[in-house]
């Protein structure tokens, strides 16, 4: 709906394309999206098939010749692949972590990717991926919109004990502009809260993960959105002024990420002051031991957004902490000059963007797309979004096990840009032989999965929704855990 | 989708109702629907309506007197009931068991409802739900279309245990005809069968169930279709002339009922010849034993259609045995000259129809609708549907647990159907006060109980649609139990 809706508002004539109806036009005018048909494409069943599958597939595409996976053999490969364990070695990177993080700009290390900073890119997105699995999407809940699990389980109840770090804050926000569905709000007059969502949490690593990542590493996990659909409304808004200079900010992210209420139960400070708090504690705790400490800001869409704001204000307010962003799918946040403001503090940003993705080209898709050729001429503008950082650049096309056609739930989700990292060794070479990830979560959340392989779409859900059947031989929704149940007074 | 197709083909004009639109003029010719909105009713929230929905509650209704359960009450109630047992007393009905089979039409025992009949309808229901439970709808499994479940374990695998029946037999289906979205079909290329369903079983009660049912009850339960939707382009069709007399039935159910092929694996003898025969094989064995046996056909929908060409069947080749079918939500099958040669056979039907649900209606639903008031002068039409046996009739607005408003999956699903039963006292009393079954299910697949319950909707799921994390960490489709695996050669 997004989709049609932000194509047909803005077509973009495609000179290399010719015929078919004016609405196939403006279809095919998704450059990128519409022109990967994998030669092995075949017209979904008519389960899967969505009108806009079926427009997409009739266009003609060009054969890709730079493809190694075009047999069958990922079939095979995927069924031995059930009986090994999906993780990748942990090694030991510390002598190696301020280049991971950016501290040469991932010069030599993103094209071919460097088998360390995949396994730690794809650490920093299980994060991402936990800001979702954790949140409480059901609106018959009286308690929609927080996190399911207290800070002290949290990895443990969603299978990442193993991932040597330890929540120890959550960050609440609210929005006072109205953020078109944003809020997760519970359909009950009783709830836990009104006006704030659970919107990410602060972690740091353990001992063991400490030596073998070389420093402490503190990390903020920003939530995002997963349904692009949510962003259309942002499309229309413009930037506001940010800070004393010239930068310039998508507003509706700002919204978020600063609001507070005294009148709020977890806003009363904002999530910029939550994050910033905890941060500040957790950096003077270990520096006082005299430790080395870094500062990851992680978050996947709207996330994305969240971090680069947050990395903003801890490299102004927080010296001598290495600080690193990695985002993935996230949107255009600010102007050219936001972004040179993010780079003179020394911020290193490393921006995981998949090609197929519309997300990454929001807010001022279509204007910067204009603008891109011409900004020799123009120089930076004022007025204009722009992305920061380095980019790498994944393409769906790569992996055998997607599915070919519009998918624009498919290419937003974090699942898919772990897979992809996951296959990703170099630019056109195809999907990496050893990757180990399991492929089956792809599906988790979407209709991705190729059909052969026979994951049914949309596959994470709780057995009959939650209910459970009570002594008497009732269907009862269960009461949640009181220790899971979000109160202000367990804050801080 | 159905409903609306079928409204905007076939309006009728209602003379009591002046105003409005010509659409929604036609929506309220559906007066059993649209009328019957409860005072308390209030606009859904965002989540539940539809634009259906929203048209409907816009409707001026006028207030119902007649409804014991204005009051907010009925939410303290369903509180209440969550710590008390589901189920009604299990009386001894020996006695009695002729008249709850309609050796007297049913006199005196409908209106209002005698506890010991509502009660053995609802184990009949109980058998019509357990063969939608047992489904593999799955299209992602090679055995989707069959049952999940081998005989012997049916009751068990679907927490029916206690109901005092063994499953002796399955039925398997196929259509020569095209019949549209009837058959589920697996997406994969090596399946269990590509040409017939699993469409229902026979099972027989066992030595306690006899004794305290007064005779050896033999069923057979024939699976329906729970989307209205797919009844559509049967409206279309026309009768065909069925045995030697003026009789005609619908093509389509009939088509079901007799189809078979020697190509195939489990339709090389027709359901109609399966059913025949284990019936046939039951009421020998045990009327060699010298003891009284019944048959009772139920089924649900299609199921129901099915169930009167199977009494007919058995009516006409096996004598001395009582024959009665109890069946939910029916559609007319065929004409009446069909109805009365029934009658004639000395078949007992008990036709339990929900007034807000349109399947009842079907085929000839407008047809039939307009010509009711002409019988005396026309008299039985050769050529013109019309149901057989006697109606229990529900109503939605009966229970204050029910959403008001156009439903068609809520209002035609056989949970609905045992909920009103349940609730049903006598016409115009109101819900029962002491109706013990479990609220919760009707929302097991459609969204009909109001969101003050907090009951999600379409609840029953798997976790995870049946993935299972294995021993490496991935998650896999576990294989089926190979006795679970169907087979013809287990068959007979």
């Amino acid at each position: 709906m997004a989709i049609s809706s932000l194509v047909i508002h803005n077509p973009i004539p495609v000179a290399r394309l010719s015929g078919g109806t004016n609405r196939v036009g403006i279809i095919r005018s998704h450059r990128s999206v519409a022109f990967d048909v994998h030669p092995q494409s075949k017209p979904s069943n008519g389960m899967a098939a969505s009108p806009l599958n079926h427009l997409h597939l009739h266009t003609e595409a060009p054969p890709r010749t730079d493809f190694v996976d075009s047999s069958t053999s990922h079939l095979c490969r995927y069924e031995e692949m059930l009986s090994v364990p999906p993780k990748s070695p942990r090694e030991v990177i510390a002598s190696k972590w301020h280049e991971i993080h950016g501290s040469t700009e991932w010069e030599n290390l993103l094209d071919p990717l460097h088998p360390w900073l995949r396994r730690e890119i794809i650490k920093y997105g299980e994060f991402a991926q936990a800001a979702y699995d954790a949140f409480d999407f059901d609106r018959f809940s009286e308690h929609c919109g927080s996190c399911k699990y207290n800070k002290c389980k949290f990895f443990d109840s969603l299978g990442l004990i193993h991932n040597g770090y330890e929540v120890t804050e959550y960050i609440h926000a609210m929005s006072h502009l109205h953020m078109p569905r944003w809020l997760e709000r519970s359909h009950l007059v009783n709830t836990w809260s009104k006006d704030s969502n659970w919107i990410g949490f602060v972690a740091v690593s353990n001992n063991e993960e400490t030596e073998r990542i070389g420093r402490r590493d503190i990390v903020v996990t920003w939530r995002g959105t997963m349904a692009p659909s949510e962003w259309y409304d942002n499309l229309q808004r413009e930037l506001e002024p940010f800070g004393h200079g010239e930068a310039r900010v998508e507003h509706g992210f700002w919204s978020i990420y600063t609001s507070k209420s005294a009148s709020t139960r977890y806003n009363k400070c904002s999530a910029s002051e939550q994050a910033m708090r905890e941060i500040t504690r957790l950096v003077k705790q270990y520096q006082t031991r005299g430790e080395e400490v870094s500062l990851t800001i992680t978050g996947h869409s709207l996330g994305g957004a969240l971090a680069l704001f947050n990395a903003y204000e801890a490299a102004q307010s927080i010296p001598g902490v290495h600080i690193s962003v990695i985002s993935f799918a996230s949107p255009r946040v600010g102007n050219a000059a936001f972004r040179d403001e993010l780079h003179h503090l020394g911020i290193k940003i490393l921006r995981v963007v998949l090609k197929q993705d519309i997300v990454p080209k929001m807010p001022g898709f279509i204007l910067n797309e204009g603008l891109e050729r011409f900004e020799d001429i123009t120089g930076p503008l004022e007025w204009v979004y722009t992305h920061a950082g380095k980019e790498l650049k994944l393409d769906a096309c790569a992996s055998p096990y997607l599915k070919r056609g519009l998918n624009p739930m498919g290419f937003h989700s974090v699942e898919t840009y772990m897979h992809l990292v996951d296959g990703f060794a170099k630019t056109g070479s195809g999907f990496r032989a050893d990757a180990k990830r399991d492929i089956t979560l792809v599906n988790k959340a979407c209709d991705l999965l190729a059909d052969e392989l026979r994951i049914p779409p949309w596959w994470q859900q709780e057995a009959n929704k939650g209910l459970v059947c009570n002594e008497y031989g009732r269907w009862v929704r269960p009461r949640r855990d009181p220790e899971d149940i979000p109160s202000p007074a367990k804050k801080h």
